[in-house]
């Protein structure tokens, strides 16, 4: 019953009975975007594969929508009622012959006008979860992660998440950056960054002392240490990968699973030039989506996030502010407004507190600089200044999502990080990384930003459950 | 010591007494790269930093050669020789401002005339473990994965690896291809392929049934099915990440970390459109490393693997051949050579198989396909042939390697996979996997590419740890 491959009807091309009937030239297999944007749609004969989003039948004229994920829109399909069928409906895969032809509707150029439809695969209506004509909710389509991506909604998001991921990809090549896969599986915690997952054969992961690989291995938190290493010979460099945090949180800003983009400059000597690249990534990538995938911002920006347009143009068209996390918290203490955690120098920014600070900033996106030493991991580059010690830090806030980017010039000078470990007990296990600095080290530093929270950002998406394609957090790790 | 910014010397551009100072322009700032392709060199002044890989101290002259990752060539730093000192050596980092000039020499079209230089981090040479003008076997190196980047050999591995990352991605974007990130952390296992790693918080990890996702959940080893999952909707997707294997191996052909480019593609009907694109995935990805860092490549062939570079040409000016797992069989069985394992059709082809027959075809990769039943996974397209019965998989081997792709056509017919997944006791853990069936089901297939063993391909690299820049295996997980 499904997947066979059934013929419904052919209208015979050539219908001639005496002569003898010439071989029509195969149909050239388009892809729906390729066939919309087909500029000389005089009559040449197609083949378009997908699924058939709407069906429509009048006396004389059946209407197909057909989709195949290329684009956002659908082709439109106009054929002889007599093609019509109850195989022909929503959900169902169809092999599609016909002729491109300009399209009298005001919706599209071109539409195709069906020679003969094959169904694929039929759709069983019954139990399929979506409804032609209706908009669930992202909250709902959540339920299937198997079959969400046949929706509009994340068929958008996705074809966004990928053209996002190229576009950071281009940005970073063309500005030189040498791109790093930096590893998963770690015997390093980095940061001390909340919990870690560890990792060992089923087999032996309930057995106490045995280590596959002879220590115990964790997944990774961050690429920025082996990025540091990377730094030593290259000057630029990026990764793009998994991160992992095994904290019990239901948030809509957490995953135990989630994408970071990393990148780690060689020679940089100030905060600056750091946040240049920040501000030229998060913009350079977002005008490259906004010119990849217009239609499918547009369908998030219209049904998901009302006024996020603007609220994104008012991002890309201002210059990004600084102020530092003294003024921070000087702003935090003048506010108005009554936090559930009081604002205090020394004390780490609350939610609350960023989006204020956002707010404050007349919803521009913000770096907050030079964070109070003691909040901060030892490789971050010390200050010196007084009397309240500060680290060369960076965090970017934004509207609607908080922290989006945390970056830092790192220390490189021995013997400040020598007693940075010392005095937190790190020493031997940090021997490796002290020891870069004693072989040619140069200033440098670097930045992460959370591609899913990017995503949101742009989008407008409230829930980052939404911008993934296989969400994980506790107690979900569906398919 | 280390990292202190120190002046050496500084020639005054502007020593003039009486007249007034002119500011200098500022010096821009260049990559070695970009200084080496400086076009028209005629004494402007700029700023280049990296680190010294070799001093010559002549009578009145001092030649450096300063490099920054960004290409395997140095710039060469021509310097009056009153320049010199004990902290100018290998593996400093120093910072050079001057002009470029063209260079007298025929290894170079320009080089920096220095006018000033500063020794940015010192290199503690007792300690370092690589030496002026050594060239250290690969092994040698893996014992310092903080610092194997900063020899010339892993440089130039590492930047063939970023360029081939970026042309695989463009290989796929340019196609219409939806990248998808598929999960790290999964609860299904694929295929059994080999031992698993288990993912727990490290504080629970020895906890008896006790799971942080309510079910025990894995690292992949495949991204197929969550790519079937898109392949309902995407008529093209690919995803090239981290995939894992807990398999106690030390070969020079296995990591417990390794990528993979995994493309699935819908409406596919045959074998050969599969392996149309993985033939052209290939080539054009070489194409486009060798067009990009033909330096780099040319350091591997000739240092690391003599005859590479013919043995590549071979195989990207020839077609890729094609014969069934039935013909391969009769092949080594004719064979005049004794075999570990004796051939026989229904048995595994082994790695000394693979290497005969790819010899056997002239040294040109070469499919395999049409593989029994018995031996492949439920999700393989039967040919429903007989009286042997076989799936639509094919294999690609390759030159030096072996098996370099695995793909196949997927059962698409809902009452075929039913049946497969019934007769191996997994209906109730792939329902969701059997509805995809259920939806609009389409005749789709795929295929996966390990992207170290591709490296090794091209370069000619013989132990798979020297293409990643952090290898994970067994007893091993360095930093």
């Amino acid at each position: 019953m499904f997947g066979a491959r059934r013929l419904l009807r052919v209208l015979r091309s050539c219908s001639c009975s005496s002569a003898p009937c010439p071989r029509p030239k195969p149909a050239a297999k388009l892809s729906v975007r390729e066939a919309l944007r087909a500029q000389n749609s005089n009559g040449e004969r197609v083949k378009v594969q997908g699924w058939i989003r709407s069906v429509r039948s009048q006396k004389e004229v059946l209407f197909l929508h057909v989709n195949d994920g290329s684009s956002l829109e659908s082709l439109q399909v106009v054929a002889d009622s007599n093609f019509d069928s109850r195989e022909l409906a929503f959900g169902s895969s169809v092999e599609v012959y016909g002729k491109l032809v300009k399209s009298p509707a005001k919706r599209q150029n071109v539409e195709l006008k069906a020679e003969k439809i094959e169904v694929v695969g039929n759709c069983d209506l019954k139990d399929f979860p979506f409804k032609y004509k209706e908009r669930p909710p992202l909250e709902y389509l959540r339920q299937f992660p198997h079959l969400r991506c046949r929706t509009n909604a994340l068929g958008s998001i996705l074809r966004v998440r990928s053209e996002a991921t190229a576009a950071i990809h281009s940005f970073f090549k063309d500005s030189g950056f040498v791109h790093i896969h930096t590893p998963i599986i770690t015997s390093n915690d980095c940061e001390g960054a909340g919990e870690l997952f560890q990792v060992e054969p089923s087999s032996k992961i309930k057995v106490p002392e045995e280590n596959f690989f002879d220590v115990p291995a964790f997944l990774t938190v961050s690429g920025q240490l082996h990025l540091e290493v990377m730094s030593g010979a290259f000057t630029q460099v990026f990764t793009f990968g998994p991160t992992f945090r095994a904290e019990n949180s239901q948030s809509r800003r957490h995953l135990a699973e989630f994408y970071m983009v990393e990148a780690e400059i060689s020679f940089i000597e100030s905060l600056q030039d750091l946040m240049q690249v920040m501000e030229g990534l998060f913009k350079s990538a977002t005008m490259m989506v906004l010119s990849n995938c217009p239609e499918d911002v547009e369908l998030c920006h219209k049904f998901m996030a009302p006024g996020q347009k603007d609220r994104l143009e008012h991002m890309l068209k201002n210059n990004f502010l600084i102020i530092s996390y003294t003024e921070a918290v000087e702003i935090l203490k003048q506010a108005s407004q009554n936090f559930t955690f009081t604002p205090e120098w020394g004390v780490d920014l609350h939610t609350e507190h960023e989006k204020y600070l956002v707010k404050h900033c007349g919803n521009v996106p913000v770096f907050v600089i030079n964070y109070p030493l003691a909040l901060k991991p030892f490789y971050m580059r010390d200050n010196e200044d007084g009397p309240q010690h500060t680290v060369a830090a960076v965090d970017l806030l934004v509207p609607g999502v908080g922290e989006l980017f945390g970056g830092s010039l790192r220390e490189e000078r021995y013997h400040f990080l020598e007693q940075r470990l010392a005095s937190s007990g790190l020493t031997e296990a940090y021997q490796w990384y002290l020891d870069l600095r004693r072989f040619g080290s140069v200033p440098h530093g670097g930045f992460g930003m959370g591609f899913e929270r990017y995503l949101q950002c742009i989008l407008g998406i409230d829930n980052i459950k939404d911008v993934i394609p296989f969400p994980r957090f506790t107690h979900s790790c569906l398919l």
